[in-house]
This record gives structure tokens, C-alpha cells and sequence, in this order.
């Protein structure tokens, strides 16, 4: 089994149809203590429509009950968006354990984030504020400040994906910032440094987890129209063809594929 | 046993210890759909400290897998709300589900709800927007925006009692208005016409739940200096003296203790 880095880890997944993520979920909670050092923590969100279920656990993943009792028992989203922390900047606590979650426009947008982004603690802020004390909950309350600030209502999606564009490269230029981001439509994904994607759909092959002596044959679970992408800091399996974002690389997800790019191609 | 009405259910927690409420929620979760009809979901929101741990569920509580969890996986919490729900206003969905969340002033705020208030969906929103199709949440999002309207920076203490007591009169005004609130540091309650509270205390004793055969000694799990205040919709035990609301009364916990009340004493 591989080491993991010293930062943080996130998951998500954008599908056709609810799909669940135990899986993927079984290989990320093992770096959360057991073949990874993050012990500080960690969160998961399910979207249903725009309804959201939320699991936080400020303890390691690998020895978190709350993390086996969903490992049996799956819950099937389109959108999801986890975490497991390696803590840099604020202490140990539930206030500081992603995802986190507002609303705005009456949806609830959830945001997950690994890297440091330096003086963003710093800024004045608009409508939203931490509760915690980490950077990763200071940037999403700015981005969102700036959006309600611009968008009194919700904008047409391509005004709405192009505004997260360039506040996204806004973060990028305080440090790192991987992101995943959901407003319950779509998933809104940045690369700094480290992210991968993959999509899979049918023909639906056999995948085997890194960090766990697990094999899935989504064949026998899926159907020939599901496309469900996975995106991670790192590859899960070992038999499957990640792809690695490039840096400063923007992409959106809806349905599992890929709604918008910066990237040409 | 008894028979429940058919209205949601409310249940909260105000202590001066981290305390599990284990034993509360075991009686509150047979009346989702067992002892009950509140086959409509149900909620729970956990504090720790600035944090939330949420357990949202649309299936009916007495037969939900994550309330089976929650019964074995005591969390502890100085202050907790919980709500199981009989759809009246809004269908069957997660987003529907009580409690609500916002952030306001850098806090975690929670609302639970039983009632009905006229017209709530209909007012203008300043923002806070409801997510889903409940009269509950838009009553919580008209209050957090009237609160912010109103204190731009979190006020002191007396000034916040005195300005929720007012609003929640103004609710009270339109409807059925029982309600559970809390901005991570008080628990504010409301009652219209079905809402019970109990304190335990040193000598602690045994309880009798009404709804499951199951009975706990409380001086086994409690120290001297322990206060414990318990909040539900009807009485969950049958060998304890619960304390009735009165129509219009106001009350705000804090560590087991009531801080403020309309009362006269």
C-alpha cells in the first residue's frame, strides 16, 4: 500500500444517477489515520435533489464509527463532496472539519479544499462568515460574499460558472487551492496542484482499491447509460487510468461530465 | 402506550455538560411511525462547542438505520435539537427536514419547529432564502434576516433575548409557533400550545420511557453537579413531573438553566 502526502485529501463524485460512493469512500477513509496521517478529522455531504445530508467527525476516519456504519450503508446521491484533514491552520474541532456548508440563493452550496491560502483569513466579509478557523472556511465565505454581492439572484449558468472561474484563480493566486464545490446543480472543480478525475461508464470493468484489499465489479451494480466520475487528491485504485488535472486547470461537472473547462482542447 | 397526536415533534437538550440523549431520542424515534405518525423524517443537530454534527433522515425515524446508529453511538452535547416530522406544509424531502441551519454572525444557528404559521412563504426574504417548501424554514429565514436587519454585529446578550422574544411573538401571530432555536450558545424556545420541559438534577433517579420499554438510572451516568434540561412536544417519560409551557411563553436555556422567561414569577 502507498504513503500518502502530508495534506489533506477530498473526494467527490457527479453522476446521471444516484449512485453511492461507498467504494471510493472505503479507500479515502484509510488515509484518514491508517495508510495516511489524516487523523484531524473528517466530513462527507450527500446532495438529495437540493436537500443535503452531512456527516461530520472531527475524529480519524480510519477509527471513526461513524465512517464504518456508512461504509454499510450506502446512500445514493448524484453529487457528493468528502474530506479527511491534515490540520495546518486552525486546531483540531468539528467548527473546522469540511465540508462546509451555507446557503445563498436558497441552495445549499458545500465546499471542500485542500492547500493553504495565505492573508484570506484577513479579508473583510460580506454576508458570510467562519464559524472556525481555517483558511479553507475564510475563502468560501469570501467567494460567496462576492457572488451575493454581484448576483442579487441566481445568474444564468454560463455568467455563473464564468464568475467562479475567475474568483477560483482569485484563491489560486494566495496559495494552493484544490477545490470541490457544489451549489446542489452542478460540481465546480480547481486544480493547484493536485486533483485526478476519472469517468467511468459502461462497458463497466473491475477496480481495486489502493489502500484496502477491496475489488468492485461496477458491472453488476450499474447500468449501460450510468457515467459516474470520481474526482480525488490522488488515484484510488491502482488498475484504472486516472486523469491528473493540469495546474490552474477549472472544470464543472453536472450528471458526470464535463459541463465547462479552461483547459483547451 | 400512548398515542401520539398528529403533529411533528419536537425534542432539545440544554446542559451545563456534555451529556447523551440517548435515552430521549429512543422515546422520540418510536413516535416516527411506531408509537406515532410522524412517518415524515426527522432530524437531529448535535453542538460541540462552535460545531454541528447534523443527522438528517426523509425515511420515518422508527425504522431508519442512522437513528438505529445514533441510539448506539452516544454523542455528547451541551445543547441539541431534534425534530421528527408529520408533513403538513411541503412534501416528503430531505430538503424539508427539520432542523434548519444558517449561519449568522459567525454562528451556527438551528430551528426546529411544530405548527403552522399562514403567509410566512409569501413574505420578502433579506438574506436568508428558504431551500426547501416548508412554512418552518421560511419562518426561521424571515427571523435571521429580521436579526441581521437589525444587529449588523452580534448584539449583547440581553438586547438579542429581547429582540428574538419579539419576533417569535410575531410569529406566534400567524399560527401554531412551538419552537426550538439556538445560535450555539442559548437555546430559545417558544410555545404556542405543546411544549414540556423537565430538569433533572442531583439526586438524580430512574426514568421510565412511555414509548419503548426502557428505563435508565440516572445518578449511574451523572455526577452531583450535573444539570440536565429536557424539551419535547409531550412528556417522554411517565414516573417524572415534565412542567407544561404556557400559551405565549418564552424561555431561554442556557447549562440547564432558564436565563430568561416572559413569565412573571
Amino acid at each position: 500500500m502507498r504513503r500518502a502526502g502530508k495534506v489533506c485529501e477530498i473526494l467527490g463524485m457527479s453522476a446521471n444517477v444516484p449512485t453511492d460512493i461507498v467504494f471510493s469512500f472505503t479507500g479515502l477513509i484509510r488515509r484518514g489515520g491508517e495508510t495516511g496521517p489524516h487523523r484531524d478529522g473528517w466530513g462527507i455531504a450527500f446532495y438529495e435533489d437540493k436537500g443535503l445530508r452531512l456527516f461530520h467527525d472531527p475524529e480519524e476516519s480510519s477509527r471513526s464509527k461513524i465512517a464504518a456504519f456508512l461504509q454499510s450503508y450506502p446512500i445514493r446521491s448524484e453529487i457528493v463532496v468528502s474530506h479527511i484533514r491534515k490540520a495546518n491552520r486552525g486546531k483540531v474541532a468539528l467548527k473546522n472539519t469540511h465540508p462546509f456548508v451555507r446557503e445563498l440563493w436558497g441552495r445549499n452550496w458545500v465546499f471542500a479544499h485542500n492547500g493553504q491560502l495565505k492573508g484570506i483569513k484577513k479579508v473583510k466579509f460580506d454576508s458570510f462568515e467562519p464559524v472556525g478557523t481555517t483558511d479553507s472556511e475564510a475563502a468560501f465565505c469570501w467567494l460567496l460574499g462576492k457572488l451575493r454581492r454581484k448576483f442579487s439572484t441566481p445568474p444564468a449558468q454560463p455568467a455563473l460558472i464564468k464568475e467562479i472561474q475567475k474568483l477560483f484563480a482569485e484563491l489560486a493566486e494566495r496559495g494552493v487551492a484544490n477545490i470541490l464545490m457544489s451549489d446542489s446543480n452542478l460540481l465546480f472543480t480547481h486544480c493547484s496542484n493536485r486533483l485526478v478525475h476519472i469517468t467511468r461508464r459502461a462497458p463497466f470493468g473491475k477496480a481495486q482499491l489502493l489502500d484496502a484489499d477491496v475489488t468492485v465489479d461496477f458491472q453488476k451494480a450499474t447500468t449501460e447509460k450510468d457515467v459516474v466520475t470520481i474526482l480525488a487528491t490522488r488515484p484510488l485504485t491502482g488498475n484504472e487510468n486516472w486523469i491528473h488535472y493540469k495546474s490552474g486547470e477549472y472544470r464543472v461537472w453536472r450528471d458526470g461530465e464535463t459541463v465547462s473547462t479552461n483547459l483547451k482542447a
